[in-house]
């Protein structure tokens, strides 16, 4: 017996002969020239323009997230590039795979945390008992707490106090950026140690305030490596790096197996 | 005898313990709540933040790079994602990987073009004949002029009209945008057909009068399709197609082979 | 202070002048010519030459694995092909983002059960206790245990008896296997319902006793999965089918959206 | 007008409840436990199984491209792992999108060169001939010859005159590995330097004995170069190198930027 088909549908975009139309909007009549990629990326996800302060704050996330310095993500890329300039799109995937657990999971578990401590929203919640609840949770457990503390960014990543700035700048200093400043406190409270948010930690809060499900957080990132990682191929295109790279350190690593020629 | 190292240098961005500075700019100071997605990605390719015009032209480039509807990237990504949802980065990253030279090599060609037509910049060039010949050789070789004429919008690609308009606006309408439109005024009194310029063709030349090398306009479509693969794997994360797609196609194209269990 | 530097080191191959040297073996004295690829992955994963029985079995996985029809998998791969054919690298890295926890999780979960009830191996381990208490757990905590029923093959997945027969005539029917084989029939004697061995659990359980850790048995799909891959881009290049996917899949997915040129 | 749909068709594999087939062959009873890998691998590709002789062949092509240390692709596997380690499919897949013009386009060339000198086949070619023609136009033109000399193994790179001497035991020693040593001798002929045969060289002709397409070539890279990646992301998760790797060169990338804290 065959198989019924489902039907198969997006929402997204559609285009004819003379028209291309993305989420309800005239891609060159209403988009084109008149908002920036941030605010597309808010239409693109949500189906809504923004308002301009949730414009804002969406691309103070996005710029946030485009550079951290020769990250491995920015060295795979390198790499990359260097044995396929004629695909520099391969070498921008490249880079993006290695976005997972270790360098983006901390944004992502700080929204998850957020969300699922408030799954009815942040209205009429007692944000304190909350906050006190998980801190004490969390330390029961041995876990880190996602979005506080910063290996390398000491006393303070201050990327954290100025989303939170943007944030209260555009009326979206709401229950949960009032959530995880809380938790942060309790952390610091109970281990006597010094535990500022770090960015991962506000752009989580952030995102739940704009509304996004904690499992598109990630995807911020991505978008916003991308750029950076165009960034470091056209750098690595004109000074490259990744050759000399390879040479050291094959080199280094297998100096204890060589024998001379 | 050993290998000489040579040195590795990046100028993209450094931080220390308190620091964090992009191409010069103190990130959270300077850049995060201040500048939005597109103004950072032309700051973190060129090392000089874009004037208002240039922030314009170079998001309206990108914004019409980010969505058009069930492509093979869109698809690829989607398919990508129903395997391993855990890994949002890798689906968009099998997205990218199609962005090669049939979707997006002749954005990358039109520059190309312009680049090697005026290898001294457009001051004093006689466009109109530089213009004849080049038409006049690509007829001549048979080959296909990039940037001019599509498939599916005509007679008009509506992109094009509109991205012109904003080079004009900003005060980028120059030379390389005046060549475009001879070479495709050329080619339709050669060919006889109308063959207006498509958003390949307006792109390639707002890229040339930005002052972007034509290598890195590839780059362009990789970071605003970054965003748009975002959300179709949001949206497929709420509404999947791709074990529809798999399962009919499948079953379609194993039909000749399939014999009854 | 500066970070001091820890040293980079592998074990794996080396090269100079006039000798290229894998795990410890002439590349091409030893290797080439005389061992096979399934061979050579044994070799190159555990820095031991496998006996002729090992390599048969570990052969056996890998073939196994590579062909499914046109799966999510060998679709990305097509389609990033379309858009890209000169970069046929990129395609494969396509299709292989999406072996992730959906496809190839099973098998990984399967080897990962297996290794977890036996810490110490299966000398001197009661198997039936350790069944009982495994079926036990996942049906009263309401999970599916891994390597167990198939929603296509029925009532036998053909491929886990042949794996067996080949682990049995190669000496490789030790404990893993046996304890694979009781846990199904504990669960099927709990359930009611027929669950025989799949190919995952098959293949986990032959993971283990060629002594692989479970967090590289992932990796043996990839491996497999890319020769599969290179095979559906050839074809793709000789009869495409990724544009005819495309435009259907587009055309219906945003007919509820179209509106008349 | 709607567009009428083309039929989608792949004659790889099929199956059904009972039967998993691959190119006409039962998966579990004339596969598993009877063919290796490479075996596998060109049945795959051709549709057709090879006798012992291709399957010896066409392994030892793989086998020959399956590791060479840590190379740009190897770094980019290991670095994307470190970021992302429950996403191995997607490390393998960043260590292969570079597999591209750089390193595996020798190959590919060869064999293309070696097909279109004998459009034919060799069969009553004149061999020295067309050998002199294109070892005279590769000088005219200035252009590097693909599959001769190498930077590193000299005088003679060890794995050709390896794979000749297995194609000669494998009655595959025809007119396309003729040509190419032909190719080889006039180009040392005319530059007066030594220009032995590479295993580029050596692959590309073999690849042309065996019968397949030069652009499917790059693809048997991709696949034995699959297998080594799990190796080295197997020994990366015991012995990792990423971290030290990554912290090392953004340090020295960006002395020349830093201020102190």
């Amino acid at each position: 017996m065959p198989r019924k088909p489902s039907p198969i549908r997006s929402d997204i975009a559609w285009s004819n002969r003379t028209r291309i139309v993305v989420r309800g909007k005239s891609l060159p009549d209403e988009l084109i020239g008149r908002i920036d990629l941030g605010h597309f990326a808010y239409l693109q996800l949500t189906g809504r323009m923004p308002t301009a302060e949730q414009a804002r704050a969406f691309n103070a996330i996005l710029v946030t997230l485009v550079e951290h310095g020769l990250t491995p993500s920015a060295l795979a890329a390198r790499l990359t590039y260097a044995g396929a300039p004629e695909s520099l799109q391969a070498a921008v995937a490249a880079g993006l795979c290695g976005l997972g657990s270790v360098f983006v999971g901390s944004m992502e578990n700080a929204a998850r945390l957020l969300h699922e401590a408030l799954p009815g929203g942040p209205a009429g919640a007692d944000l304190p008992a909350i906050a006190r609840t998980i801190a004490e949770r969390y330390r029961a457990e041995g876990r880190i707490l996602p979005g506080v503390g910063h290996p390398i960014h000491k006393p303070v990543d201050p990327r954290a106090p100025r989303l939170f700035q943007v944030a209260e700048e555009c009326g979206l200093a709401g229950g949960y950026v009032a959530l995880m400043k809380l938790v942060a406190a309790e952390a610091e409270r109970l281990s006597g140690k010094s535990l500022p948010i770090n960015a991962t930690g506000a752009i989580g809060a952030l995102c739940c305030e704009l509304g996004f499900p904690w499992k598109v957080v990630r995807g911020f990132g991505v978008m916003a490596r991308a750029v950076g990682l165009v960034g470091h191929i056209l750098e690595e295109s004109e000074h490259p790096i990744a050759t000399e790279l390879w040479l050291r350190t094959d080199a280094e690593a297998t100096a204890h197996l060589r024998e001379p020629d």
